[in-house]
């Protein structure tokens, strides 16, 4: 057999297990052959990738940056790129559609940073269809970049662009609540902070700043659940309450919304409360929201999500806050989807799908 | 059973099935169900992805586009998005790595813009471990933004900053070889010029101007190719002459270079030619060459690689050129992985790995 990465990260996470087995911290970021391998194969029916939307606008030569005598012309922006695997098996759950935060891609449900199985693979692995887009704006999905090559040409002034945004490893590490001062983890982080450097890779350009509609990915988003006939919707932080705005656009195609950590869950309308209401919600907190250091107030966003949980409930809906320390769950980060307990959070969530969204008691 | 895209996909190709051989057009552009769902489920030992190099730069609050009281700090940039897959069988062939041309991404090789099957799960069916990057600088690569804040806050002349583009529907149609004039296909034409404007969403900001250094992603490659214990590289296009400057960073990590239209074969030293000599070297060109309104002159290119691949075998390389045409298959575009045939393309490049990188003869 050729060698081949597989056969080595084998290697390397049984020599990782010994090293945790004797208290040994693993050695700093990810490598390469820190990519743990499942035991069994994964069955897929289908997998690829398609673009939701976009529109085709015109593009002077300087405005598409055309170089040499490239014209401009007929340009697509606004498009939302979507990743979908579908399992090989007869009894298919809804599907589940993931969508990342700020200054992060789709890529944050992919391998974990330090080499674990992300959320896509594992809720395929437990029979549900998962979409994950990139943002309207963000990675693959590209950005609409005129305003750029205006302000480079001189035509518009340089205020007129929008702001291009990423986040420190420092900023991180008090907004994800990594730990109480950065470099320090928590006792009980669930973070796996020794893999830091790697999710920093995880960070590129987010350009939400200058994107039209500013609500472009809910509504590919509302688009995309309704082309699946029906989706749970995960959100997380800057795209928290996105499966919120998604039910507001198409409540009859979500069919669940899940809300993780949103910086608020204030602003809501009595009429789109009764909407909401409609769709069975659950909301996501984590552990030591109270981190010094935070810009975004996490208690301040767990009490507006309770209130609003509450609304929900008023209104007749069925609303539930998930908060891992109330089941006894502590340590878990802001970045749910890559701490060392992700399945067990994923596992948390499935039940909730069981019990309110596909009603298996 | 859930209503789920695939069953519905697999409706639909049959009604595409049908109207082909009725010799009716089909309706425009892709639909979201024309994605088209193969006879046997892909059996995958792993999947996932990962970032290849980055580094860490210290930004100031503004460079890093920090709003808010979000500080300034340490941020990466310069890393390669990787995806990849791995086949569940026995007897892995060797790696391959498919690099995207300008302006696109790594979604090239995935679902085609006809809902079609792309050659990363083409090769991995072929039972190859595949690996796709976004270029540094592209998509989920993310992008060096600081030049772009600094000129909106002042700090920089407007020319600083990269020059960002696309190419239009238009400039593609010729540049791309897909018919003699806009909207109008060459009567044999191999790409599927119904799925045009589908084709078109994959196109998104290319900041290769901007790159530092320019090479990022050949050095990428070559760390790619060193990880995974050699490698088949595939470049196309804009990455055509990848692989040859992959090859010229790590000659022994490369096991293959398959250089896919680029724009030409030439600028490389008689020292460059005896390292490139030790790979096996294949050149790949589709036909209309001769096609109007190009800005790329690809009869030159052709010639040019020509040329390259005599210096190669002349000093005692292994240098092939694939040219369709002169196996009596007409009409292949620019896009080579998208066009109607790109299973035969991909299946005579697989030829060409087994004779003379896997030697099976």
């Amino acid at each position: 057999m050729r060698s081949s990465v597989v056969a080595r990260s084998m290697y390397a996470a049984s020599v990782t297990i010994y090293a945790s087995s004797l208290g040994m911290q693993p050695a700093a970021a990810q490598t390469f052959e820190d990519l743990k391998q499942s035991r069994s194969p994964l069955v897929l029916k289908a997998q690829g990738s398609f673009y939701i939307g976009g529109n085709t606008v015109a593009m002077s030569q300087t405005e598409a940056g055309g170089y040499g005598v490239f014209a401009g012309g007929n340009v697509t922006v606004g498009q939302m790129y979507v990743q979908y695997m579908v399992p090989a098996v007869n009894r298919l759950r809804v599907p589940v559609v993931m969508v990342h935060g700020g200054t992060l891609s789709g890529k944050g449900y992919e391998t974990q940073p330090d080499g674990r199985m992300g959320w896509a693979e594992y809720f395929v692995r437990k029979n549900f269809p998962v979409y994950v887009p990139d943002q309207v704006s963000r990675g693959r999905s590209g950005f609409n970049h005129v305003a750029f090559n205006k302000v480079r040409e001189g035509s518009a002034p340089p205020s007129s662009q929008p702001l291009i945004t990423r986040l420190s490893d420092e900023a991180a590490w008090s907004l994800f609540r990594f730990g109480p001062a950065f470099g320090v983890p928590y006792r009980d982080e669930k973070f796996p902070t020794h893999a830091v450097k790697e999710f920093g890779k995880q960070g590129i350009p987010d350009i939400n700043a200058g994107l039209t509609p500013s609500d472009a990915t809910p509504r590919g988003l509302s688009e995309l659940a309704k082309k699946v006939r029906g989706a749970v919707i995960i959100g997380h932080s800057q795209s928290g309450l996105f499966p919120l705005q998604t039910a507001l656009i198409a409540a009859k195609w979500t069919k669940g919304l899940v809300v993780m950590e949103p910086g608020s869950c204030d602003g809501f309308t009595d009429d789109q409360i009764k909407e909401l209401a409609k769709v069975p919600i659950l909301t996501v907190f984590g552990d030591h929201l109270d981190t010094p250091g935070s810009v975004v107030n996490w208690v301040g966003a767990y009490n507006s999500c309770k209130a609003f949980v509450k609304r929900i409930n008023a209104a007749r809906g069925e609303a539930t806050m998930l908060y891992p320390p109330e089941l006894g769950i502590r340590g878990n980060s802001h970045m749910l989807m890559n701490d060392k307990n992700s399945d067990q959070i994923a596992d948390l969530i499935i039940k909730w799908i069981d019990k309110k969204v596909e009603k298996r008691h």
